[in-house]
């Protein structure tokens, strides 16, 4: 008999008709001699929907009082999929975040779990209950609600398996699982049957929008296998697992894009120790996240420094720079806003030379520039104009052999 | 510097603008030197709203499951109310039933309160905050959310008052306060400035739709007056308090009229001791709540017992009845749902002679038929047909000089 821990996300639970799909699939993990814990994110847009509320109603919108607000949501679907379950005979109970033990940090609409005490879950499954639990939110260590942030749900979820020692954490969502890249970019891009989780965090973190970085992190850390499929076919996705050292990796699993993000270059900067610390805890102390940074020094002593952050970050980003500017004696600031990138992933590739180079003569021979290059041992991610990403990216699966049928 | 509970109903923070409104209402009392605690409903048709979903879901709604859905509703008004208030400067911090220490019973959907520990509110208002509490929620003895019933956040509100002993409960709702009767039946009706809690008590056990008898239970036994009033024009409205023994009371206050009711009428029952117990006791095991009870006893020795129930439990109550009649060894059970009641209240009623007898003089003067009479040392009911209601009421509020200009 194993665990699992399932993850309904907003549009898998986004109607009445969709939450008694869900109650069925729970109801045959069930019968086939599984104990199952459902985590749920709330139904569809509500979310969105309370956030145009708050908008409406004032212009002082408290982190505190938007996580209780926002908290509504989970509470609702829960509660709905629980009533669901037990229409087709399954016994089952909801769960709060602070019910099932997930006790985080103080920080507001971006909590950070400290603790996972899933005393109740435990005693529910032990009656023969199915769990519901409300994803995304938690309890603060000074007794306030508080919520995960951006893909909390698939936190909660993976926090909870990993707590209860569960066999696999389930995410179920409106695509297949992980593709080689991404379907609307690439036709012939093909669901992935197995990555690693260093593979994963890397496609997470370049553009893949399957899975958030954070629920990967806490799965790996905990070693809980995670299997990303869909709630509306139900048929096998993408396994998300420990590298098999006794197998063949392959060198190139997939490639991701992302054009969210702009650069920002500050050129000219002497090239003395502390210019880049100065720089980078301003933009930290100001909440802003830096994406790549590539320097590179001239013949002249002179450095120039360029990175990358979110678009909706930009102005923000540059203020700062702008204000440091004298501290750093930097020459100018600039910005681009018409850049993206593309990123090969593939834990084969640390042990293959040659990845880079096919990279680039692909890139070269389609006449497509290279502005920025930044490697890790199983990443190469190339900056390039935004309006050739898509062309990049269907050049690259075509040369890496990633084309399916 | 008074402390003041100030609930607000789910008609009062309707929409945004009405959020707005009551926040700006809260700020005028702040501002007028006072401490104030605000209960707040969920915004108008919200709960009635879940439980549409919950029907639509399920035909399994566990009272547990219902319970944590609809305490959503509250946890969005007053996060909401939270925000509007910080909008315009007032500071605060919203508390749902569990922060804010209602502990209750394990009885899902009809919770009683066992316990209020406002440790976390009295610490707000001292931190010079606002609180802002979920009404008609709470947690039971064994953590799980429950509700407390028809009426809820008045009682949340009644017993937050007591707790923090507050100088006055103001319950805010779309009428101005307490009338002398229905002003819809009767146009002549006019609003009491004061009524004692033993009116109001009567008042709302005989058809005043404006305050539930819990809450008004809750504030006697407490001694903490209220104040029901308007949110829409913000007059002052009727105080409820204990009686004034130096003050000469109204004869009768108020005339309250009620056509939610069926009449069972189980005839010819052998008089001996025993027999309503045994006919009562089993009603009370289904649950079903009995109002008015009227027994005479013929020349033979048998008895009639006659009562009333809820029209939406006469099926109910008629499957009992039917079920005990043997037992007993009734002759027949009957039952009328065209039956209507009309009551009169006042605290002076039982040192005046006279009141009943005007009160038949002027219903028969009409015509109008008494089928069953009950009274108490401050009211008189009587039971007539459906369709004579509103015409008694209007002839009783003439005859005992409560006719406005």
């Amino acid at each position: 008999m194993a665990l699992i821990v399932q993850k309904y996300g907003g549009t898998s639970v986004g109607d009445v008709d969709r939450i008694r799909e869900v109650a069925n699939h729970v109801a045959r993990t069930r019968a086939a001699g599984n104990e199952v814990v459902v985590v749920v994110s709330a139904m569809g847009k509500f979310t969105d929907d309370l956030i145009l509320l708050a908008h409406d109603v004032s212009s002082t919108r408290p982190a505190r009082e938007m996580d209780m607000l926002l908290t509504a949501g989970e509470r609702i679907s829960m509660s709905l999929m629980s009533m669901a379950l037990g229409a087709i005979g399954v016994k089952s109970s909801s769960f709060t975040g602070s019910q099932a033990g997930i006790i985080t940090d103080t920080s507001h609409e971006r909590a950070k779990i400290l603790e996972i005490r899933p005393d109740r879950i435990r005693e529910a499954l032990d009656e023969g209950l199915v769990p519901v639990v409300a994803g995304f939110q938690g309890v603060s260590t000074e007794r306030d609600i508080t919520t995960l942030g951006r893909g909390g749900s698939d936190v909660t979820a993976a926090a909870l398996a990993a707590a209860l020692k569960a066999d696999v954490c389930e995410i179920y969502t409106d695509v297949a699982g992980v593709f080689s890249a991404d379907p609307r970019v690439v036709t012939k891009a093909h669901r992935l049957d197995k990555v690693s989780f260093d593979e994963m965090l890397e496609i997470a973190s370049t553009g893949g929008r399957v899975l958030m970085l954070r629920s990967v992190e806490f799965a790996r850390r905990h070693h809980v296998p995670m299997h990303v499929r869909s709630s509306f076919t139900w048929e096998p996705g993408t396994w998300i697992v420990e590298e098999d050292p006794t197998m063949e990796e392959a060198i190139v699993s997939a490639i991701t894009d992302d054009t969210s993000e702009a650069k920002i270059t500050v050129a000219g900067v002497p090239d003395r120790p502390g210019v880049a610390a100065t720089l980078f805890r301003e933009l930290a102390n100001d909440d802003i996240n830096v994406d790549m940074i590539v320097q590179n020094t001239s013949a002249y002593n002179l450095a120039d420094i360029s990175f990358t952050v979110a678009k909706t970050e930009l102005k923000a980003a540059m203020a700062v720079c702008e204000k440091v500017q004298k501290e750093i004696h930097a020459a100018s600031v600039t910005s681009d806003d018409s850049i993206g990138r593309v990123t090969l992933v593939g834990a084969g590739m640390k042990s293959s030379p040659g990845v880079t180079a096919l990279m680039f003569e692909t890139l070269y021979k389609d006449n497509i520039n290279i502005e920025m290059i930044s490697t890790s041992s199983i990443r190469i991610s190339c900056v390039l104009r935004a309006d050739k990403v898509a062309d990049a990216v269907r050049l690259l699966h075509t040369a890496f052999g990633l084309d399916g049928e």
